[in-house]
């Protein structure tokens, strides 16, 4: 089942655009919809963070058996980290990801300027942020270490459930559905990153504010990821070293 | 496991049916029940996005076997421009999906007219839309977009997650999953079809103007799912060809 | 794999315990809990959807394997007219069943018992319920052909998902989600029963006129799981006839 | 598949800090976040189920295979009465467990001391409760029958999806999912515990009444787990006795 290496990178850039067109679309298109009353007839935090979720679910069922659907740099340094993927593919992965998640924000920006009044800049367009652009006034120490914990987590995940001592099949559900579970937690904080690639997607449009704060959602993904992919063998020992595949 | 192949398009009446009924129903019975406050006890765009997701996991584990799963003529042209489905399949497959659609379109119009004061064209129906019908407001050219992009997604959730080097079994999990992801990012923008069938079954109910916008609703997911059913085996080769099977 | 019918018993009267106590549970405590705002910071028909479906996908998965997993005498009246169970078995399950759902609406009873000016009738209690007792004002007829037509969806689902075709073991977790597809579309409309036991097990806590509606959603559900159950080998024949097992 | 003891406790460590951080920082963090309006675009009662549920599906797939997956005193104490893990490991389970909770409440209150305004004591920081300290104001009495009766239907799910005679893999997936279903029924009782190690792990900074009521989610859950402990073997006889493995 060995995959061709462009190949691979076309699995990437396709789970990548949906991770952005569908994660961060339902923050920027359906999170507040208010009717009367007023209600929010949208989907709310909950509903973002199952989205998220279900990006990394439906495209790791989909195009993981070709790349490991990876579709967030921080997860391919710490699958690396580990020796679930060859060093020679993480600047080619990282690089696509960030170039599919860019196209996935333009595709976002393209349909949003469809509705009169959208100013991408005014509503944030699902940009991560901290301190005065925190969703709800977090400070950056809180969003460094949030990001930090959750990304390891979500590595520790990824890394134990494509163990080859885990069940067969499920690791793509129980990834997608640790990502909604990180969202759970931290879109308050940081509306949620653990990805650079995500968080770069839609920068971009943000306006220079959110770029200004964009190094943070580099940074602590990739510390986090680091800290899990160094010390996932450490820990749970004994692993088939296998090449990352659900 | 060879089925008869009117066995197959009473599978995919079945399925079609309860896509509609349940999808459609869950819209139009309880995405807003207002209690005192005002409060919203009903399900909002996260309930509608879950039922319609359900309605085709439950249904691909119950009949997929026979006939597919597809419920959505848009999925048939992708899988048969895929090689996943017989050509000769597609037009019986289309009507069937269409007839069922309205046949719940029906049903959910009866039960309906059970609560005093009911207007199918004053309360949309769970009808599709776009410019002055857009839940949120959004123009033709991006719920155009939106239908595309999305109903593409999907074929590449659906092609992938059957493929034969894809986890076996939990295919309808992540198409099902797959769609209640679709709804939550684009139910503001056309309370989402990426299904003619769907936005047919219940058009004839919801008066002229819905109508007269449902041919967006009949062109844009054929486009989306050709675009996904041309270019699938050329993004990932190798593809050992198989009828599609859940 | 052949179980004694006492413990079968136990597994259904476990089973649909569960079923009464977590999914009536839910909507007793927590369905709707104000704070300051008016905010609703309960879990809506949303979270009852989810938890009467998950009490099912649980405890098929945990004791469906011993006794088919009914916790449901419609869906016994169905599995036997399908030749899944046999048909000596149908009276002692459709007993046990009754009697588990009465002892954990009485659990139910005394748990809510202990919140000052807690009051069952007033309530509602979690049940069923149509016209006046409609949650939001459903005619007699409307909630007859509702809980008709989804006992048979349910069925469908039920029948097929276990049918020796489908992909093994995602039974539990198809009907399960099948049962929150139900409530998503239904809660307005009937409170939604599908189910005699769970019908019954609340009724005798909700006062007399919930008492007087109660035959509705006993006589519905049989309706329409006879009706899937019947029909089930016509429409997908060649099944290999098997006792029903998760 | 013999794992050393110090990875079990490795395991048990990560696992139960993960269920804590992200199930009771949904709680901290997300339950309520308000707009104007006033809205709430946090996630809710519902939300946070979801998050404890996700807690543990997610950690049984990473690391269920290495100690079983118990992340908790009572599931640990239910499972040896069951023989399904052996007496030696009951102790340093059940200290590691509340540990890793402990520290993972220490993560929390420093991530949430970044945010202006915060106060564990006065915003409850997801302690568990009963009396004035319940979320909906249940008795003692109330409290206790349902964190017992809930932790039994917990640990009869876990016993019976673990068994030997249920679809392998799925384990976590049910175990998850009826942990959330335990938490959208008894939030607005007790704030949820059916854990010692969870109720223990935020109490330390919940201020002296929470510390206060603490015994009750240690004694209460202790109960529950070895009701269904001691019962399973005889209700579900035939069993094969197999140390707990998801």
């Amino acid at each position: 089942m060995h995959q061709s290496f462009p190949v691979r990178l076309v699995a990437e850039a396709l789970g990548t655009f949906v991770l952005v067109f569908g994660g961060c679309g339902s923050a920027i298109f359906a999170a507040s919809v208010i009717a009367d009353g007023p209600i929010n007839m949208g989907i709310g935090f909950t509903g973002v963070a199952l989205a998220f979720g279900l990006t990394v679910l439906t495209m790791a069922y989909a195009v993981g058996h070709i790349s490991g659907g990876h579709f967030n740099p921080a997860v391919t340094l710490g699958a690396a980290l580990a020796g679930r993927v060859e060093w020679k593919a993480v600047g080619p992965y990282m690089v696509t990801q960030v170039v599919a998640a860019s196209i996935a924000g333009l595709a976002l920006f393209g349909i949003a300027s469809g509705r009169e009044g959208f100013d991408a800049v005014e509503s944030g367009f699902a940009s991560n942020g901290y301190a005065d652009r925190s969703p709800d006034g977090y400070s950056l120490v809180a969003a460094l270490l949030a990001e930090i914990i959750l990304t390891a987590i979500f590595l520790y995940i990824i890394l134990g459930s494509t163990d080859s001592r885990a069940p067969k099949g499920f690791a793509p559900l129980a990834i997608g559905l640790g990502l909604t579970l990180i969202h759970l937690v931290s879109i308050p904080i940081t509306n949620t990153s653990v990805n650079p690639a995500r968080s770069l997607g839609v920068a971009w449009f943000a306006g220079p504010e959110a770029l200004g704060q964009v190094w943070l959602f580099i940074v602590a993904p990739l510390i986090g990821a680091a800290i899990a992919g160094l010390t996932y063998k450490m820990l749970f020992p004994n692993t088939e070293d296998v090449i990352l595949e659900r």
